[in-house]
């Protein structure tokens, strides 16, 4: 998606070979007019496709996807990172590792709102190692609903998330992926 | 605002006399037709304020924000929960008090996106104490920003949160106010 690999190039901050920083329009200040542009481009990715639920993560993903859900009229649900030691029966769970935070964190999402019926698209801000979206992925399975697939704003497609997942068989659309980026050469798009 | 107060009669769940669960369609699932609704009304409300910055907190508060936002055609800013000692000094940071969690936290915005010049609107799904909202003006205060005002989509009228942050000058407009709720007698709103 060119304009948001233009916005990358010109408002994201590389630090190192493999930390881009882009909170001034993706992750931290939103910039809500590109989110509907990405909406309607993740629609037009999985046109024809039979969506019930968009599926994301606290806290990053969810400006996205319910600025997307608005192209898709569905509901979205996004899993919570679990706080409390007592996770009780009603809800799914998996395990998450975060490479940025050093630890690893259960997610949760009420039973109640993943269902076996439910055809669901995963969407997340990053694509990186896949910790996040591998946890999503899971709770579809224990929901045994249908997973059509992921729509993910930035991959960086030099780490080895978005392969893994892709071998596994499942869609994944990310709109702007890296294949290089220091902080002498900027950013080199696949 | 009538079809939020119908939603909640609808869907929300009362516990003992001060507990609303609302995850079936704003803090968990989100019904993002509705947030379009909701984002109209904040719109109407404060019409014919200059506002250039909606401000919100992570988690919950996210996804209202973005869709109003899209009415507003302003960038959003969320304040994140920090989760590292470590505050860098390109941040403005806040105390909130978590009654849900019985602790303190800080909260945190980069200066660069909070300015002087902005006009802030918050955002939030709930107030009740006020603890959240206060962080917030904090933050606001400390940038040197204007506050144009909240806007807010359940308010616990019966706790003291709303009253104090009136009483402050500051304009809050909440789309349900609750007056009083138990598990017998269901919700009365204001």
């Amino acid at each position: 998606m060119r304009l948001l690999e233009e916005r990358i190039r010109k408002d994201g901050i590389v630090k190192g070979n493999d930390v881009l920083k882009v909170d001034r329009f993706l992750n931290h200040q939103m910039d809500v007019e590109l989110f509907t542009e990405i909406g309607e481009e993740f629609r037009r990715l999985y046109a024809g496709e039979e969506i019930t639920k968009i599926l994301t993560i606290e806290a990053s993903g969810i400006g996205i996807a319910c600025v997307a859900a608005q192209c898709f009229k569905v509901p979205v649900l996004f899993a919570k990172k679990n706080k409390t030691k007592n996770i009780a029966g009603d809800v799914y769970t998996s395990k998450v590792e975060s490479f940025t935070h050093g630890r690893v964190y259960d997610i949760i999402v009420s039973k109640e709102f993943l269902r076996p019926e439910d055809k669901v698209l995963l969407i997340d801000d990053f694509l990186a190692n896949g910790a996040a979206l591998m946890g999503l992925i899971t709770l579809v399975e224990e929901a045994g609903a249908k997973l059509v697939g992921a729509g993910i704003c930035v991959e960086k497609a030099f780490q080895p998330g978005g392969q893994r997942i892709r071998d596994m068989g499942i869609r994944v659309e990310s709109l702007a992926r890296i294949k290089s980026m220091s902080e002498e050469d900027g950013i080199e798009f696949i």
